[in-house]
């Protein structure tokens, strides 16, 4: 790896912050911050807002104008090399003169992988990679599980009591968790390209699962996926409503009565279960790269058994539900201590009167 | 109120800090500090640190020596006026020449409660009290409980998985928590003038509940009790072991077969349970302050429905054990969300990878 000088690394650190403006926009693509400067003043940054839009490079060197030329350019993730819906970075960056290149990261994605870069040092121009690449790694956890992983980053929301309940034994569940984590969350739906919901929720809780951001940050509506085997809550229900797309997940063998204006995708079920990879492996395909499950008990439980989450965001509400309350795993079996499932808290955090703690298992992907 | 200077504030934080130390040995007698200053300056200071020894007034007065003349001194708690185990402090500052005293709060104890300021000023001191009156207040919370409410300070210590689980079904409880947690409950033992255990935790995990600081800071060994309505466990277990003292708690009908050398008291049993006030008011009998409950979850749920609980101290470690785990407080039954007992979250503190929350029942005691 390169060495880089500590002014290097404050202007990686300003691409980075640059990047995540894009958090709630730039899905399906990755968040890319860009800061140009010359002799350690910044001429020139931006980031990717919308895909389809331009890329963090091209809005910088726009920034930078003539004084991009001998400048060096520091960017998140390695700029591309081919022509998508918009022209190839780095020959943008070319254009400008740029004379260094530094990045966070190299680019799984196929069609740049490596070629960004071989394409910028074949022109003669000084290429590092590696600066805060764990910070770009995290920025963009979805982003890179869906291109490693080929599925997406899944987080799993909860709200819970202290003594551990989602909800009372009557299925209330209403004001576990306060206002300050209930607008909390918003943030990180928007953050999400797709919430994952299941029937039961649809039929007790009936939630809309927009995001409500209470101001006028631009966002991406996610969008909201149903599993729902048999249908039986397609007709109804404020999923449906809003602005944001809503998909149907079912059953192979379920079919509709009449017609209905939605969008529908089957998944194969086995013991009444969906099986989730593929779940998630469709949800990957359709450009996903972080997915928010905001589901009940049982569904929550699942995704953990089958291993498959990645980070467990949970609002925990100082009040006592009982012991006759329901779990919240449902359906979590563990015989042996040494079966426990260990998680690592990422962080804690006191929301209004709520604690909010963010976790994922251990040995899990960072 | 009087009004406080800046510098009063100052040097009665500092005589709080003092007091503190006095935390782990006062027992049964309140934590009391004393700063002597003469021109806001410091001259002396000390605190209570063994009933029996000497107060923080006569521990400061000595280290001021002839400065004492003249100057003023900042209690956290009203000098007494009677003769216990040592002579009254009021006299003691009288004779040092003292010319004016600034107290925390009044003593609530029925020997003192006021007649130590009204000696002082009958002596022509000038007296001024309630400086940082909530601190004082804070510090001595057992010792208020006992005197005011005639039951000691209620804490129940947990040691609880993030789904709120404090065992498995077979009763596994070890590593729930981490070292970093075991050792902090120590140190709130320490604090504690009695652990309060039930048979089943003897039974299961046979606690020795003796104070371990893993230092030479000096503790009064807390009281262990076992309330055993049948004395079941009499004969056994490491809570028999050790320096401190063990307290059988049993109910009226109970007879050994054989005399053991062990103290025992008897409470009233109705349905299989204690009368858990009662218990507490013979704790407070006998010079207990502070309790720490470190049972079960039946016990832990039965001082909750009795209304005794003052404080919980979770200690939540970032592990799932499931479903069929055993909850945090068995037979806590709530059935509507308005029943749901709701607690303010006094402070979480991250510890080794535990998060320990400290929270108190809402419009309890403070």
């Amino acid at each position: 790896m390169a060495d880089f000088s500590p002014s290097d690394h404050t202007l990686m650190a300003r691409a980075l912050r640059l990047a995540e403006r894009g958090a709630f926009t730039t899905r399906p693509n990755p968040m890319v911050g860009c800061v140009i400067a010359k002799s350690e003043e910044v001429v020139g940054e931006g980031f990717h807002q919308r895909a389809g839009e331009a890329h963090a490079e091209v809005v910088a060197l726009q920034a930078a104008g003539a004084e991009a030329k001998g400048a060096t350019a520091y960017v998140t993730l390695e700029p591309c090399a081919h022509t998508g819906r918009t022209g190839p970075c780095t020959d943008a960056l070319l254009e400008a003169g740029v004379s260094r290149v530094v990045a966070a990261m190299r680019d799984p994605f196929p069609e740049v992988d490596g070629a960004g870069f071989d394409r910028l040092r074949a022109a003669g121009i000084e290429v590092a990679s590696g600066l805060m690449e764990a910070q770009s790694r995290a920025l963009n956890r979805g982003y890179l599980s869906r291109m490693v992983r080929g599925r997406p980053w899944v987080r799993v929301k909860l709200a819970t009591s202290l003594d551990g309940r989602s909800a009372l034994a009557n299925g209330e569940s209403k004001w576990i968790s306060g206002e300050a984590s209930r607008y909390d969350v918003q943030r990180w739906r928007a953050r999400a390209g797709a919430i994952i919901t299941g029937a039961g929720t649809v039929l007790v809780d009936d939630p809309s699962l927009t995001v409500r951001l209470g101001d006028d940050t631009p966002f991406e509506p996610p969008l909201r996926v149903v599993l729902d085997p048999g249908l039986a809550t397609i007709a109804r229900g404020r999923v449906r409503e809003g602005d944001a797309p809503t998909l149907y997940v079912h059953a192979p063998q379920t079919k509709l009565s009449r017609s209905i204006d939605a969008q529908l995708a089957v998944v194969a079920v086995e013991k009444g279960r969906f099986d989730l990879q593929a779940v998630l492996r469709l949800l990957a395909q359709r450009g996903i790269n972080e997915v928010q499950v905001e589901a009940g008990a049982t569904l929550a439980a699942a995704f953990l058994e089958a291993g498959l989450v990645d980070e467990l965001l949970l609002y925990v509400a100082p009040v006592l539900l009982g012991s006759h309350a329901r779990p919240l795993f449902d359906g979590l079996d563990i015989q042996h201590m040494t079966e426990r499932m260990q998680l690592d808290v990422v962080e804690t955090r006191r929301l209004g009167e709520d604690i909010r703690v963010l976790l994922r298992p251990k040995g899990g992907a960072a």
